[in-house]
């Protein structure tokens, strides 16, 4: 029988979906989940956006421009320079969701066995878009005790070899909730100049920004114009993750050039999903005034909620709508898992994301989970009830 | 400033790319240009498909599933097996568009210097997927003379080593048109379980095959179910390249997990073209059965007039919409150019895809080129005309 490759074989598993057939398994008997554990907001997707598709008047649904439309890539430079962000439409490569910036981005700057930099704990398909591209990831842990902070850049410094190509960033971060200050962009900045390294910033979650913070991107930074990768997506912005659109953002023109060509291998991004797009950049802004206000009730809510637990630690997010809480048990991965598969409250559990998977150093975040607060706040409440019982229980059984 | 990597900067230009500036120029100038150079179709999608897409009520454009619901791949099941390829929703992983099936195969199977053996003259953007993965691919040479039927088993025998992974076939052919026939696929099929290689084939031209002849696939095979891998899209099916939507089909289940694993670390096939997908399932037959008629109308319209022009050589298609034509020219890459810069006939000329792009032997098909016959019976007149004049200045310039 011919066979996977090592790297077939060391792609990662999602460190959710080991326990999605627990989570199938409870429903089958019932019993109602509580979804803590995804990144898929129930916020309705902007009309406008919803609208362009259903009234798309498309007779052949044909190829897009490999690097989107001339028309869409203006339109985002509006955004961007709505954003402060200087950038022009020869600067932008659209692409299949952030995934695909992501794993063009790396096979662009990187060979077999190069190194990249990254905070842990961090989004877990950064590991997926390494493997693919047979590069390891140099990890430098933050920690809840700092509210996930940047680390010391001494400790970026230590982990630079001569294989090293880039840092990536998540700001404000998945799974941290984590919003970098300018100071701390601007050290990273530095590190990058210094090093001659690409910064990497995934910024998808740019505009879940709260408590009066303002976002500040790789992209403001003078001098940083050959260094600084801006990766971006639709899919929060506009609750439209299914859509997939996303997009590579940077000044440096070889890299743009070679993003181009692996676009230009898979030929187009998806149709469809462009005209959603585009329209969805006339989303007005009391949509995501309203947005924001209920995430960030949410989040208070769940904060609020949280600390009612006993030993529990909880990061309070500054941004995105995810936090890292750590429990009172050795284990947090078979915890979830004992959600689901062992444990009910009336026929009701939750289902969260061990943290373990968003770190790369092993043994990292065994007692934490990520919490996504994707669900309005009566389920919010509800579900902590559910978790503050559940840790009652599995800690005395 | 920080470099791109040496895979990034191997990664191919589209062999059409190059002449894009030339036609745009053209254009500006006012002229004409009848492509012939892409397999975009003008073929009508399917009602059913277009009307799915402005019927959807979706509130949230939502993740749908890593690998495809259950309900898309149940129903692709069906269509497999109408079309005697006996399979399960569990050996299908659907995927962005065939690209990203042959992305994820190859990654699946292969590791930084494996090898992997195709036919030539092979679609071009194989180059790019296996450039990504860092994979060397093996030519085994076609030639115009024999319609680029399969070659000599020995030729390759010849080209195994122990880093050899795969052959990859594309049935029927592009840029050919070829369509391989069952004594060839059997003998391909022994030659994969001889050396325990994969046989991987593109069959997206599965419905377009011509003169009463009938596809074979390697998925009805025999002792191949670990072997086989079939590639699959909806793009020229249903005429709807722009959607994005593909999959991987296989019998051997590390296979279809180890996709499944790249498939889950980019989160989700584009949610609107799924629902176009699942729909254009339901296209009566009487479609496939008006633009089977049309294509070999083009074909035999094509080749008609194409045989009016002296000491030019043609293969005679028998399905998918492309045929390789040898000039009376030492270079058709020059000519090509030539036609968009230098040449229009009233204000009309024609684009062209040099067939160098699908050679990967330096050299190889340096007089061919591939024509695409999607466009309808009197453009494609009027630009075997525009051809013919234009040789005849070209020689004589």
């Amino acid at each position: 029988m011919p066979k996977i490759s090592n790297k077939g074989n060391s792609m990662p598993e999602s460190p959710i979906r080991k326990l999605v057939p627990f989570a199938e398994d409870a429903k089958k008997k019932g019993v109602k989940v509580f979804h803590l554990n995804i990144g898929q907001p129930d916020i309705k997707t902007p009309e406008v956006a919803l609208n362009s598709v259903i009234n798309n008047n498309l007779n052949i649904v044909a190829y897009a421009r490999s690097e989107g439309s001339e028309e869409y890539r203006e339109k985002l430079v509006k955004y961007y320079n709505s954003k402060n962000i200087d950038v022009s439409a020869n600067d932008i490569v659209v692409t299949t969701g952030g995934s695909e910036a992501l794993l063009f981005t790396i096979g662009s700057i990187t060979d077999f066995g190069d190194e990249i930099i990254i905070p842990e704990p961090f989004y877990a398909n950064y590991n997926g878009f390494s493997t693919a591209n047979d590069v390891t990831i140099k990890p430098v842990i933050s920690t809840i005790e700092n509210g996930f902070a940047l680390p010391d850049i001494s400790k970026f410094e230590k982990q630079i070899t001569n294989r090293t190509k880039a840092i990536i960033i998540c700001n404000p971060g998945n799974p941290t909730g984590y919003l970098y200050t300018k100071d701390e962009i601007e050290k990273l900045a530095k590190l990058a100049l210094k090093h001659d390294l690409f910064l990497i910033a995934d910024e998808v979650y740019r505009e879940f920004v709260y408590d009066g913070l303002t976002h500040h991107s790789v992209m403001n930074e003078n001098g940083l114009e050959n260094h600084a990768i801006l990766i971006d997506s639709v899919s929060k912005r506009y609750s439209m993750c299914g859509a997939r659109i996303g997009c590579v953002v940077s000044k440096n023109k070889e890299l743009i050039a070679t993003v181009l060509k692996y676009a230009q291998a898979r030929l187009s991004p998806p149709t469809f999903a462009l005209i959603a797009s585009e329209a969805a950049l006339d989303t007005p802004q009391s949509y995501f005034d309203d947005v924001i206000e209920e995430y960030v009730e949410r989040r208070d809510t769940l904060i609020k909620e949280l600390n009612k637990i006993e030993s529990i630690k909880v990061s309070k997010p500054k941004g995105a709508f995810y936090l890292i809480a750590e429990l009172p048990v050795d284990d947090a991965d078979h915890f979830a898992q004992w959600m689901l598969e062992s444990f009910n409250l009336n026929n009701e559990t939750i289902m969260v994301a061990p943290a373990s998977g968003f770190y790369s150093t092993k043994g990292s975040g065994k007692n934490q989970i990520r919490i996504a607060y994707v669900l309005n706040k009566e389920s919010l409440i509800r579900a902590v009830e559910i978790l503050k019982i559940a840790l009652n229980i599995y800690k005395n059984k």
